[in-house]
């Protein structure tokens, strides 16, 4: 069997390490020559998204498609969709990619998220900030990712200022939420609808880009059963197969709100790899295949640290740490922001 | 920077893995054409071991040269050798590649094997009989693997058959061991001369090739000092960089002999993926590119089962099994004996 797989960063890279364990061979398609994927899959296609020619061989040379990142046009999942199987789906993605669809499913699912309004045009905002009040944070609808297509409006800023900031491109403004913790829950539903979610697991940001994320959360089981079931419900609404990762705030009085969610393989995910028997790597290559999942246990306690720019020169250091397992992605140059790999540190799972 | 390595089967395919989550790429030379561990390799060469243009090409484009397997002809690494850093040397490599010499430097050392006497024409096969008796088995001295190139000699055997049996090429004769258990030590040993053993592993085999690992060995922590013991000097005697595997056998009485050595990652150590924080492929890829060795901790108990032949059909039976985690090859072909995958049974370490 051969995964195609849409994206060819660090995780459509883990992706292809993952099913190449599995004995599956990959087909990487990635508009970016020298994607980091590329050097560990059979074959490749650098073509763009919109390419058809492309995107009809690659459909042709493989079994499944999978991606790497939501932010995959819609028309090309569509249009790849009507030649092979493709998971997880358009539902998926088109929610994902789009801020507003995504407030608006929370909605129909009654699981709460901050308070938000639509911004269309600079007039919006006025009446958006009656909703939300100060601060809040103006977010483009589509394509922002780490902490990219955001603006924070405090009192006093200029409002043209912040709308120009994000390009004067269709957003929603969310309230400032004063969280408490931010936590996420990344699960995996196969294609007969099994679901199995990971531990829950605590985030740090910093500069809207994921600094740590540890294992075992600061988080009572109520809250944990809670927030897998919401992650939960958010998979079977959208039909989801593979993993899903969903971002939650913790407010005080353990209230959560959702903040977003990525259908794919998610960097606060990545402690699986060291903590669990099956990775969420893995694990995704199961659902996709049509596979059953594999064992989501937890067995020991993990810090994943992301190497972030320069961060990355401390390799050699890391690897002489004792308990700490590096990975890194062959990223060439070590950009500011640019996420180079991530360091689990592992200790013997603390037992109840 | 790019890790060369020798051999494109499994073992070739799981360092290239191990290589790529530390962010290295990987080139990979192998005379077979579509060898499994081209497809996760970022370049590929498919050229004889005495093909010295492409040797040359090949010690030209990565910058260390590792193998898989230890019949890699002396001429070939003693070529690359003057052009690339190779790991391990041609001193490993000559040792293990005969099985005299094998013998010859345990002698050297102090530790004991199995009665033997070399063989080089069928005469010889009298008086070595005269020093093992019978049953013995009859060993070439070079390119066995897997219970190949072997024949045992039982009362009444015609030896003219038994000599044709081997091919009539240099062998030693062994006495044959009433042997209660097969361990074996898998090691690393890095550029600076750090030794890190992984712990005391268990071996059964069938019809001559590995079926099952299994950690915790039975042995006492006495025995399993003396079987690292004798691993480690073997390792310092040879000068090895890298993985080296020595499969010993225990005797009543807690006598260990020593029966082979692998200047490689083995098959033996292949439970260390999921039973340890590093991996024997990952050690053996930190030892070769001169890094500091890792973690080489058993956090799991594990029991490792090979995969061969038509065994593989029985994935999709493995993949439901809790805490089984399945690596296939991605072989295309399941011919009987040939090794497709295998399955690490994963148990939580119990406690002493």
């Amino acid at each position: 069997m051969t995964v195609g797989i849409l994206g060819g960063g660090q995780l459509g890279r883990m992706l292809a390490l993952a099913a190449a364990e599995l004995g599956l061979n990959c087909h990487i398609y990635c508009p970016e020559a020298g994607s980091p994927a590329f050097a560990v899959a059979a074959a490749h296609t650098a073509a763009a998204y919109d390419d058809e020619a492309a995107l009809a061989a690659f459909a042709a040379a493989v079994d499944v498609v999978t991606l790497e990142f939501e932010n995959i046009p819609l028309e090309t999942l569509r249009f790849l969709s009507e030649r092979v199987a493709v998971a997880p789906g358009v539902k998926s993605l088109a929610v994902a990619q789009d801020r507003l669809s995504e407030k608006e499913l929370m909605g129909e699912l009654g699981i709460a998220v901050p308070a938000y309004a639509e911004v269309s045009s600079r007039q919006d905002i006025y009446s958006a900030l009656a909703k939300t009040g100060r601060p809040a944070i103006l977010k483009t609808r589509r394509l922002g990712y780490d902490g990219k297509g955001q603006a924070v409006i405090r009192p006093g800023d200029d409002l043209a200022t912040v709308w120009r900031t994000i390009g004067e491109a269709p957003a929603i403004l969310e309230a400032f939420v004063a969280f408490e913790r931010e936590i996420s829950i990344v699960l995996a539903r196969a294609t007969d609808g099994t679901l199995r979610a990971y531990d829950i697991c605590e985030n740090r940001h910093v500069n809207g880009i994921l600094a740590t994320t540890t294992v075992p959360a600061n988080a009572t089981p109520e809250l944990a059963a809670r927030a897998v079931g919401i992650a939960e419900r958010i998979a079977i609404a959208l039909g989801h197969v593979g993993v899903l990762a969903v971002e939650m705030f913790v407010l005080p009085g353990e209230v959560i709100l959702v903040n977003e969610i990525a259908p794919r393989v998610h960097n606060s995910g990545h402690w699986t790899t060291d903590g669990c028997l099956t990775s969420q790597f893995e694990q995704h290559i199961r659902a996709i295949a049509g596979w059953s999942l594999g064992d989501a246990e937890r067995h020991s306690d993990v810090t994943m640290e992301n190497l972030i720019g320069a961060d990355a020169g401390r390799w050699a250091e890391i690897l002489a740490e004792p308990g700490a397992r590096l990975h890194l992605y062959g990223k060439a140059e070590a950009r500011p922001g640019r996420k180079m790999g991530h360091v689990n540190r592992v200790r013997p799972a603390e037992k109840l």
